[in-house]
């Protein structure tokens, strides 16, 4: 590596500070049973919402926005859609899973004070973005990697985010009262826990089991090793 | 925060940690033009897909692969795609912006040893998904999140990444033989670089402007602040 300029060298990252973020990576867990009453302080927040914001986005179109729901009322009416969606989900499995399934906790929507949702303006920078012309989907993409940076800097924090999908959107689309254009993308639990699993809760549960990274891996096409 | 645990407590990341964790984040870019000729050497590379793989996943589902792509014959054809594609994209500025398009460099593909596509397989886990049952693009946004940890944890390596997006999907598909259900989410160039930009490059040569922080940040509604 004879070639990596001094430039470079000045801006190494330490294997220390590199050992503290896969401490971080690995410790994430998506949170459901272990969420505590307890306020996130504003300038916690602020840091979690500001590694968010610095999320990489297709043409810098920075197509996010960030609700924050405290509202009990409005919650509760969150937690409505998602039983019912849950209760449609269970009838999906077959009888042989549907009960496991059912036995899992899968949201902490009224358990923390405060959910976020990260909705995707799906018309933000106009009709022609750079990045986006031949992968219409990219906004959303970008909002995906906003909604991890948010997960991982929320683990820094010690806060732990579970993510709800079991909700239909257009219900979220009216609880949230988005306009046109505008799609959510990701619905999070955000709070402090009472501990994070030393695995996914899925894992744990024997619900799913973890796949080995080198089945993952090809060489120049699909399929090669 | 009386009520937080003494469990979580033994799990705290100090303060060192997280700002070890913000100096990565912060510090990572998508990279064009930076790109050394240096390879990465398989137990870096191997670091960086651990670290993907271990991105969060509906249902643990686990939905991506990596293929990398050191072929230079490969590689080559998917650049001549990107500059097909990237000739379409000029044409669709107006003709105030398409010479500012024109003079950015958008790509790497061919400046480093290793491209990865990161693929979505949109069957596995079969027909009925835990949590995917009412969104069905979640797949999608997981092997996103696998993306950003790949580009984080390049970064927390001193390995720099630049996503290539503008391309067609289908000339992807067919150049690294994605058999049907397979999509590729994310077209990666990786390498070690010259430097790591202070800021985005897009925002240097004045392309967009970073938005603020507040003006992204809604109360329990849309618009509501």
């Amino acid at each position: 590596m004879s070639s990596i300029s001094k430039q470079q060298k000045q801006q190494d990252i330490t294997p220390e500070a590199r050992d503290h973020f896969y401490e971080i990576l690995y410790g994430r867990r998506d949170v459901r049973g272990q969420f505590l009453p307890d306020d996130v302080p504003d300038d916690v927040l602020t840091n979690i919402l500001h590694a968010a914001h610095h999320a990489p986005s297709v043409g810098l179109s920075q197509p996010w926005n960030f609700i924050l729901i405290r509202d009990a009322e409005r919650r509760r009416k969150i937690y409505d859609a998602f039983v019912k969606a849950n209760d449609e989900a269970a009838e999906m499995f077959d009888e042989g899973r549907r009960s496991h399934y059912q036995s899992l906790k899968l949201q902490g929507i009224l358990d923390t004070p405060l959910n976020v949702c990260i909705t995707c303006d799906r018309k933000r920078g106009g009709p022609v973005v750079l990045g986006k012309t031949h992968q219409a989907e990219m906004d959303l993409y970008s909002t995906v990697c906003a909604v991890q940076n948010f997960w991982l800097a929320a683990r820094a924090e010690n806060v732990g985010v579970g993510w709800v999908s079991i909700i239909q959107k257009e219900k979220l689309i009216e609880l949230l009262d988005l306009p046109d254009g505008v799609v959510p993308v990701a619905y999070l639990c955000v709070g402090y826990v009472s501990e994070f699993l030393k695995k996914p809760e899925l894992e744990l549960a024997q619900w799913e089991k973890r796949t080995q990274l080198e089945d993952m891996i090809y060489t120049d096409t699909w399929g090669q090793k």
